[in-house]
């Protein structure tokens, strides 16, 4: 995996996101995220992830300026891999923890809230779902997530302004768990992630499912069609002249 | 239109009901409305919508003494209308504030929570959807919208006590998003709506409808069903002598 | 009635739950309480119910040491037996007003959830839904009736935690909707069900089933097969374990 590394420790495996500056989405950043939850899920020796990434962002979200090279069907191709990967994830059958170590915008945002428990660094990182900053939708499936994680009036609030959040916003509104100081964030992490690692596995997944079972299905039900129109508003001239002028900021 | 008024101001439309002194719904208030969605949807000069009402009611509610002259067939067909026009506004493709100048009861508070964002007077001006307090039930829509603003639990709170509620109590319960003072109502009405017209209208319209399209769902899958048994309530001889009691308060 | 005592005062009911020194549920406790609850549903002079436990535990849920004599098929009865009446108390067309006398964990949490009003005794009481501590599973229903409570997100935090509350918590998080002295408990009980029992019993019911109609039908859907992947993991090796070594604290 090139962008992506697995740190096992006892029964706890840490997966974080390693690429350029900001960890922003690419099909190889997702593939390889894929891959390592994959293998965490057959390694009988992990009992709970910790999601996490490398630097300053835990991810900008998707490469834009990469993606602005893609055609409409290529993009399509990786939006329904994307997609998939975060209801993967939210359906994960081990307990997924995100330690949120700096700024998580857009699609890093949704990922973080397919966790089971999000865990902020105080401070300079910001997270949000912004899209509508830029002229863009979203997903059904991420919809359904973040109202999941805040209900449904927080959510149209979020989504509605594109507003970036501190650890500390973000935990007055439930979008976030826990904020920690920069410093002890993984620590915080495997502590957390110890507590899930021992209750019953079988009877975690089984609950966890008795949760989200629903959600997913209404994920599902919508993603595809969601995609379709995400598409056609991201070419869409005036969207397009947005996404031209974005820069990542470091 | 006879009891509602439209005032254009660069892209912002301001929709104010106008009908006596409490600017109860009839047929022809709810046509009146419904024609100034239509008209400000097709505008392609106006992005954002502010609903208001003149004197000191956003109004009453339904203008029961008028429908008591109805037969059952009149009433439901009115229902129809009503339930129709705030699913109408509840998907509206453009950004829809309420201002909330006065008293909002019973389908004035339904009609406010249809829209995307509610401001409301401080002071004197109480909102609540009141109708157990008279022996009436709801529609299967107005408590989805309902529980779309504010949750299950003070959703189920509000309309098992039809309590009213000051807008300082309101904005507690996340029944509004903001208060006011009434002599700043409109002002920052048209401070907000100037930011949702600022905002994409394309990528704005999807975002409303992936948060909004299944709830809608829901409203249309009961609301035939609730309206008659609505009206059979209504009917029932101890309703209807709550109903004949109601004097409008001004 | 063995296990169950109604006391009428005026047009209150108190069922009151009376098993051994902790309430704990098995087939005849809620054969008794299902034929309380329905013939408080028959009698004309009952307007609203009062359910609590006799002595210092509102209910410890499942009387667990019992329950370990049954066969897979008899325990599967006794869930189905136990779900339908979960869900025939969170649809009951009459108000149902749970005095939270003592401690009341799994099961007994579920039951209070279905009710339309919580009222926890402060002090030494704590509540729980408390499956995954000793590594069993839930209900598809209770999950969704919890939900409705509390929301998703305050539902998934109890859920994976196990945690165990007291009233002050509880009403923080929304579980319980009010607190007092165990000494003002049945009479702050009293109060609030005679506020419900002075509205229309008409619009009650039709409001309450269009605020929890769909969430019953939620439940129902999903019901079976919960119970199924429940008992699947009762009796497996590693949570038959723990089960054998609850002991009842008194």
């Amino acid at each position: 995996m090139q962008f992506v590394t697995i740190n096992k420790d006892e029964d706890l495996a840490t997966i974080t996101m390693n690429r350029g500056k900001v960890n922003a989405f690419n099909d190889a950043l997702v593939d390889d995220l894929r891959q390592a939850f994959r293998e965490s899920e057959k390694d009988s020796q992990t009992s709970a992830l910790i999601l996490t990434g490398s630097g300053k962002f835990f991810s900008f979200g998707f490469d834009i300026s990469h993606f602005l090279g893609y055609s409409k069907e290529e993009f399509v191709h990786y939006l329904g891999h994307f997609t998939d990967f975060y209801t993967e994830v939210f359906l994960f059958p081990k307990p997924v923890i995100a330690a949120i170590n700096g700024h998580a915008t857009a699609g890093a945002c949704m990922l973080a809230t397919a966790c089971d428990h999000r865990i902020m660094a105080r401070g300079r990182a910001k997270i949000s779902i912004n899209e509508i900053g830029f002229g863009s939708s979203i997903f059904a499936g991420s919809v359904e997530m973040l109202k999941f994680c805040v209900g449904e009036r927080i959510a149209q609030t979020m989504l509605y302004s594109g507003a970036m959040y501190t650890g500390d916003q973000a935990l007055k509104m439930g979008l976030v768990d826990q904020t920690v100081s920069e410093e002890n964030l993984l620590a915080q992490a495997r502590t957390v992630a110890q507590e899930f690692a021992q209750k019953d596995a079988r009877a975690f997944r089984s609950i966890k499912l008795l949760l989200r079972g629903p959600v997913a299905e209404a994920m599902r039900s919508r993603e595809t069609a969601s995609i379709q129109e995400f598409v056609d508003i991201w070419y869409s001239p005036e969207t397009w002249r947005h996404l031209q002028e974005i820069k990542i900021r470091d």
